[in-house]
């Protein structure tokens, strides 16, 4: 696979901690939904997506729906980078994770559901389609 | 939903630690995959597969691939019970997992395949069908 | 050693959990400091403390200070019990907590300290003390 | 304080992720000592000191005690800097660590005690000695 070809449009680097290496020496696999939390925390901060303005504005995105394949799996201080795309799917969210060894060997492929609560109903999440409105894809 | 009519095999009673919880008052998303985890592994240890014993004869289950859909968070102190049941596809084993609050709301709603490593290598998984004969739906 | 000489209020059994043993076999070092809260929080509901009610009133325990030694390591799939007492020291609460293997061999010895904070500002803790006063030594 | 003045060896600057953060909206308490973790090995990987070569010579460093003061909690986002000293205290390694805000208000103070296992046993800890020598105060 080619994975310069997709079009991510985020990337960040990130490295095994050793507490998250379980004792058969790989990561263990619910701290790869830590690594992807993480990156799409990062990509909103850097797109400019205030979560505290939005919280003050009742705003509250959550997961609705995670698919996770694991291709390959970290081990002690191994690095990693992990990449980003974002589509919609009518009320919601999707993000298009994926997490390469330096090498571009596939780690881990997700694909996470967002969704967009305003006051606690499930919103058209109109806020958030504009904040990510140059990135949608 | 009346999910007493589903035919689970294994039930475990678990309780959020406060520090599963993030600055939003539930759960975080991944601490889901742990409870999915400690549950198959209470089930393994309950059903007599030995991990240890596997290990000694160089046959390691990994994780393929998880679907999880989140339906109902929990909170500070919550109580749930964490349910699955077991079939099988091809090569790969196929966890059903939902938890539930103890009312019967669904908390998440996921599907786990297991593939079974022997010497670094796939396997049919004969050893693990052997193991879980009595339970495979 | 024979701990139960020692005056413990509470005690709790627990088990490792695989994810919170590391590459080395033995459970990771900052995991013992979550089976010392969970340990806290699950004495405070049992002795009828209700963390709601105090933060409802605007009073906060944080902790201060922790001394901890690791004696024995445990390792996947061991079990444990948790043990705790309580005394003071000026407006602080000093949680002796220490855990033992089921056979009585100690796994680590801690000292907690935890302060009262009310509306953001260190209290005398009367509103705790109150609270403990049938457990404080 | 004018930390500037104390003679740190390394330095990590790290940042607070979501999920180490509670319902409190600070960082959980245990999650310090992963940072504190993450800055040891960090420094050794900085310093040349090879895991996988000791491994492979049966030695193991253990942890014997931790002190932790929790001075300034960190929230959601926040940046810090981990920095780290070493000395040693007959047998054992003691780092000195303290983490603080980029304005250099201390969050943590802590001092770890590392003891070093060869073969199960604990030794007098030369081979960590010469590899940390220009590193001891």
């Amino acid at each position: 696979m080619n994975h310069t070809d997709d079009n991510y449009i985020f990337e960040l680097p990130m490295k095994v901690r050793d507490y998250e290496v379980d004792a058969e020496g790989i990561v263990n696999n619910a701290n790869y939904l830590h690594y992807l939390e993480v990156t799409r925390h990062e990509f909103c901060e850097w797109a400019g997506l205030s979560f505290a303005r939005m919280h003050a504005d009742g705003i509250y995105p959550v997961l609705s729906r995670v698919e996770i394949d694991y291709k390959h799996p970290l081990g002690l201080g191994q690095s990693m980078v992990s990449k980003l795309k974002l589509t919609r799917k009518g009320p919601l969210f999707v993000f298009i994770q994926d997490i390469f060894t330096p090498e571009g060997l596939p780690v881990v492929r997700a694909r996470v559901e967002v969704a967009c609560l305003e006051n606690g109903r499930l919103t058209r999440g109109e806020v958030l389609a504009r904040a990510f409105s140059r990135f949608l894809q």
